[in-house]
């Protein structure tokens, strides 16, 4: 593969959604058809049909560890039928979360155990992991309260969740950038968003200068 | 737990189903209502739906390690659901096909590797484990001509793969009695079916006396 794999990770309110779009906006001409853009499930009926079991609200009883599974399923398939394809190409992948979102939802949130959901995520990638990382990282008060502001209309399942979860999918992030300082390059979301995208596309910048 | 937990597993053709349906008939009265028989995904919805998914026959690109992650994700749920809860209520679980049926078909079969499918599924499992498991070994050329025979109407998916991947699903099977001789008893199923079930029936007395 030739390609480069970057990854975009935050807990909700972390702006991440914005900064994807606007750095699709500024590099898709400089890259000149050779970005795509994606996020899990992609697209591909099969990795949509896991998708549409996990958020099926009438799923009440399904457990913490299935859910993973699915999540991990739905990654595999999106991966083998667009991420995996791309890279081959030679394109430059934006995704919109990868299995940082995993480890800090499923392993840290909902507290299955970080290493637990990572080891079982190795059999759904056989060990790729994104070249870069972006990580948009936002206080949880502030995280929780900029859901509450800007989508009261379209909050979902995970947005519903308490304060007290945020603050465990955060702590999980700020873990993963720790241990892997090379591959995730912490950015301070809590700050005006037009200084969050340059920060950001400075660092996408400069990966790319590097390894195209 | 207190229950006992009871796995039925051998490569298509071995006559599984007929015996586990026999054995059903015999030791449901002696256990008098304690008896509860299964098999994934279990009548549960969540597992139901995944198994729609991995049975559709227009799913035509899914990956071999996402169909293994879907086959670990309906066993999830419905060990959650049916077998720990009736374990824990001191029944006895019959159970047709668990992770050695993965191990076997997903790991030998389609080759993505034995220890990697049984390491995957603990996370599924969290080690539980059969505390009995009747491994019915049959060559694989009888179960073959076996399936053709008596099943033309109701040839599924797996039973229309070739006679070579029934023998590396047949081969991981002995893998797997041979490194767990306490736990799967091997019952020679290519003898007569009153023999096999004479056989089978000894085996579950035995261990069934020993244990309630």
């Amino acid at each position: 593969m030739s390609g480069q794999f970057i990854t975009f990770e935050g807990p909700d309110g972390a702006g991440k959604t914005t900064v994807l779009k606007d750095m699709v906006s500024i590099f898709e001409s400089q890259l000149n058809n050779q970005l795509v853009v994606t996020r899990e499930p992609g697209g591909n009926p099969i990795s949509e049909a896991i998708r549409s079991i996990i958020l099926d609200k009438a799923n009440t009883k399904m457990d913490r560890r299935t859910e993973a599974l699915l999540y991990a399923a739905a990654r595999r398939q999106h991966l083998i039928e667009k991420v995996i394809p791309a890279l081959d190409n030679n394109q430059v992948v934006f995704c919109d979360r990868f299995v940082d979102s995993s480890i800090a939802y499923q392993g840290a949130g909902r507290e299955i155990g970080t290493d637990a959901v990572y080891q079982m995520n190795l059999f759904a990638t056989e060990g790729l992991l994104p070249d870069l990382t972006i990580y948009l990282d936002v206080p949880s008060e502030v995280g929780i309260k900029r859901i509450m502001t800007h989508r009261t209309d379209e909050v979902n399942r995970l947005d519903l969740e308490a304060l007290d979860f945020h603050k465990k999918v955060r702590a999980a992030y700020l873990d993963l950038a720790q241990e892997y300082p090379e591959r995730i390059k912490l950015v301070d979301a809590s700050q005006d968003l037009e200084q969050v995208e340059k920060e950001v596309q400075t660092i996408i910048t400069e990966y790319l200068n590097q390894h195209r």
